[in-house]
């Protein structure tokens, strides 16, 4: 996210610098930026909701740093621990009986972090810090996320494909995948492994739901779920008690809690979501997931349709599959497209000459005929984009003249 | 505050436990607690607002990551920015010039950890951690802030007074001081040194404002300016731009900037509360700063009243000092009371017997005969502390026999 904001600024300033390199077939010379995964494609769906999920806060409210004392996560708020509860139970996500515990987070970047320092704090302090990896093509601020305080707890080593340490170690098993939207499991799978189930993109709108996650460790966040980024909420799903306690450890001592105003929306709009995901009534509008599933799934064959005219790139393919959700064969619509160059160009590079600002693909540890393109943009500059790709083969042949 | 919230829960069942011990004597036999520092006390004021600091938030407000995309903070609300200098303007308790940069984050407990990672980041890998010192008796939280991720860049090196090493250092200033409510200035003062100030309990309530702070790195925090503790909001005041903007990486790393919702309703407060004292109709209520400082006087003056009639402690003295804000000269009125038993007894202990749950020296770098008791509790648990207190003597001879 943060890479790509970086990227995206200094990348402005090089396209805008060598504007007259760039090409003039195109309707519009503005710069496009998808190298973040900025959500802010559901907007329109929260416009049209009109005040369903307003919340009001008064001058006096949530002041306490304590939301439930007695309770082992102090600082969340009980009711968004049920709204996160039941609305897994009525999309069929995730498993969240009574004997899994929920840690609320600012963000499940902030629970990244703190499941890291969980899995590795109680390690003898003279053994050498904890592995973490996980499978290339791998999220771009994992491996910065981990080391960026060179702790002595855990350090980032790569790739889990070729990871051939011994001992004890840690991997991110990211699904669907980001950047590219693969249906991933473990690979290491040696003794000594703790796995994290990084799961954001694990809802109807991204992937079919074959069925509820179990894993040990599992991340969710508000940013991906429903769009509402600005809030910074995000929830871990974890099966041992001491785990989430250390969990609970960490987020005191990083920031003493989250926000209460955000806990109290989230767990307003995850209510609202999980009412209108249970109303049979016949008349009813569609969903969330479903609004989200229809505008994902068109975007993407548009896309497609798009990438197969030019001939340049290649995009992946996902097998259909039954979404228990829907209840009806999907097509995977990952939140972002994992676009290839075929003849091995620099694809970051080639779509920043078009003033296409994307994430490459040496971000996560692949090589950079590879780039990713977010998929939640506003239409405008979805549509945008459509444009620039359809008119790319001129544009590299008029760039080759 | 964490320290405090694990020690209150032990604590309780402890006492609970030891409950035939405990003495018979007083009113009630009910735990209180005042080893935490949360400000509930402010409710009532807040409560009696009304409608004034209300915050309205719709399902489509606040989605994107981003609140000013060019700006180096670029998850800071424009709108909290202007509050924060208007407010700071007002008090005159620090400099805002333009030319001085705002981060925000998850409170200040955050922003210090962004604060240690600027300041250490560029330093060679192979070199040993830099070393982070306060004056003792130091905020108890500051040790296991720096060390629990065991980073490789800073490592705490305990008491200011008995640092001897040569080098880079960084020094965390707190003035007033928290526990003991003393005015602080940095005490290593050697080449090679940093400094933080952390300004949190720099408002009228607790202590006279006798001038604008303009030091280079200023921490302040919601929790204890207006007692809105649950909303995590904390701002740094930053000279030097790389620092400021290394903190902006921190804060992108660890938790993809602060909750949109809370920064609105910080907005929304600091501006009424400026309105409130910039307002100079004849009739006009006191305004915030005003009653804190009436109410926390008051709360002092009745606990050095009680203190002095049962002789078993001292509490610190400060020198009245002239109030820029309020106008007149006024006493100190730290949000936390140092207390020390005569006869070097276990201050904490002795007041756990009694029920009292509060947080003792060791925590803070010092002896057990120190013990530091919250003074922003709810009324009902402070009139029965000054009970509890009035009453000690009286208890210790019974619990000698």
């Amino acid at each position: 996210m943060v890479v790509g904001f970086e990227k995206a600024v200094s990348a402005t300033k090089s396209v805008v610098t060598s504007a007259k390199k760039a090409p003039t077939t195109l309707s519009s010379n503005r710069v496009i930026n998808f190298a973040r995964g900025d959500p802010t494609m559901y907007e329109s769906y929260w416009r049209q909701m009109g005040e369903k999920c307003t919340i009001v806060i008064s001058g006096h409210n949530l002041m306490s740093y304590f939301s439930n004392a007695g309770h082992f996560c102090w600082f969340l708020m009980p009711e968004l621990d049920r709204a996160i509860r039941r609305l897994h139970c009525v999309v069929g996500n995730a498993v969240v009986d009574d004997d899994r515990y929920i840690v609320v987070g600012n963000g499940s970047t902030q629970l990244f972090q703190a499941v890291l320092y969980a899995l590795s704090s109680s390690y003898d302090p003279d053994t050498e810090p904890l592995s973490v990896v996980a499978a290339a093509p791998f999220y771009s601020s994992y491996p910065e996320e981990t080391d960026f305080l060179r702790s002595g707890l855990y350090k980032w080593a790569g790739d889990a494909y070729s990871f051939d340490k011994d001992g004890a170690y840690i991997e991110v098993v990211t699904s669907p995948n980001n950047p590219d939207g693969a249906i991933r499991e473990a690979v290491v799978n040696r003794d000594g492994g703790k796995l994290i189930h990084d799961l954001a993109y694990y809802w109807p709108q991204y992937t079919p739901i074959t069925g509820k996650a179990d894993n040990d460790i599992m991340l969710f966040t508000f940013s991906k779920a429903t769009g509402h980024a600005g809030s910074r909420i995000g929830w871990a799903i974890v099966k041992d008690i001491e785990v989430a306690t250390k969990m609970v450890k960490f987020m005191e001592l990083s920031s003493i809690g989250v926000s209460k105003e955000s806990q109290l929306r989230a767990a307003k709009i995850l209510e609202v979501i999980s009412d209108d995901c249970q109303n049979s009534a016949p008349d009813k509008e569609e969903n969330f997931f479903e609004y989200g599933q229809r505008l994902m799934s068109d975007r993407w064959e548009k896309l497609r349709e798009v990438v197969k005219r030019n001939g340049v790139f290649s995009l992946p393919k996902y097998p259909q599959d039954y979404c228990n959700f829907i209840g009806k064969y999907t097509d995977p619509s990952p939140a972002f497209a994992w676009l290839k160059s075929k003849d091995g160009l620099n694809c970051d590079n080639l779509l920043r000459e078009l003033k296409i600002v994307t994430r490459g693909g040496t971000n996560f540890g692949v090589d950079s005929n590879y780039t990713r393109i977010s998929m939640l943009s506003p239409d405008e500059d979805f549509n945008l984009l459509l444009e620039k790709l359809s008119a790319i083969k001129g544009t590299i042949i008029n760039g080759n003249n």
